[in-house]
């Protein structure tokens, strides 16, 4: 180690993100040094508490927050009758930005992955649960991602609720197949939401 | 904009360093969210703003530390007489590391490039030549870029110092033409100081 102790500190913090090696994490931190100046440096700490002390998940669909209930929730000109199941808020980001989906959402949280421990407990599905006793909930839209995961996902909601008057959807058209909601652009989301099909 | 103000500011934060997009800088906030604790984040934070107090740039050599003059110009084991002038702080990092190189630095915080409006005013040049003047000093190794403004501000150093008595080189050996310094692994480095021309 031959950097100064806080420069050496702020290249392990960048470490922490994903992607980020260690030869990227030195080249934003003499970034920080050299191109960015004391305010934004104060503004970019600030913004990073804020967030870890504002951002919360929403105690109905667990979609992140500042609010809680979030805004989507309590939209009273979202459509009520319509919960879109997505794997992260992430996805839920991405749809709302398609613009052409006006009903509730619920964010699990993950996929189902035995193999890398994830199981039932590990997801937000109780609540989910709650959420279909509501009478005026009328039809699921399960969008998780078209990987095994998420296929796995999708065939645990539909048989958990096949004796529930309830219909239930799955996005269908153009979401890539093996890949994640999170990459895919705002007309395919629309479309797939769009040309969902009965499940 | 669909994200609740604290994440959107933090993106925008994470927008302004190098090679960060927006998914990328969105990516990261949603990470800061999930999988950042309260703790690292204050540990973040505490570092960023540490950097922008207590880095510094020496008065001697110009390289960037937390005590001024820097403690290489200050190490008495340092062979006094070699003075290795380099484009930025991160070469002194790196050839720091390759643990080969045991005299003195000069950082010129970049190299001449007008097509950039980099001039001789930008550079750290004053303090380089106040420095030469020191009877100590007997040899100038150039370690800028093997670029064409790094090459440029090779021959001027060269030019300036010309009429003074003084060896001046230019390390030569491994280091790839067109690449910068950054890029070079150790042991080149290592034996570009070792192979260094008379220039």
């Amino acid at each position: 180690m031959n950097y100064p102790q806080a420069l050496e500190n702020l290249i392990l913090e960048f470490m922490k993100y994903p992607g980020i090696g260690r030869k990227t994490a030195e080249r934003y931190a003499l970034f920080s040094v050299n191109k960015i100046d004391d305010d934004s440096a104060k503004a970019f700490s600030e913004a990073l508490l804020k967030v870890k002390s504002s951002i919360k998940q929403c105690s109905i669909c667990g979609h992140l927050t500042d609010v809680d209930p979030c805004s989507i929730c309590t939209n009273p000109h979202r459509n009520q009758t319509q919960i879109l199941v997505v794997e992260t808020a992430k996805d839920v980001f991405s749809i709302e930005k398609s613009g052409r989906y006006h009903g509730l959402y619920h964010v699990l949280n993950g996929a189902l992955s035995p193999m890398n421990g994830v199981g039932l407990d590990d997801l937000n599905f109780q609540s989910l649960w709650i959420r279909v006793q509501n009478d005026i909930v009328s039809e699921i839209i399960i969008a998780t991602s078209a990987t095994q995961e998420g296929e796995a996902t999708a065939m645990y909601i539909k048989r958990v609720l096949k004796d529930i008057e309830i219909k239930v959807s799955r996005i269908g058209y153009g979401v890539p197949v093996g890949g994640n909601l999170e990459f895919a652009d705002s007309e395919t989301l629309s479309r797939a939401i769009e040309n969902r099909r009965e499940f």
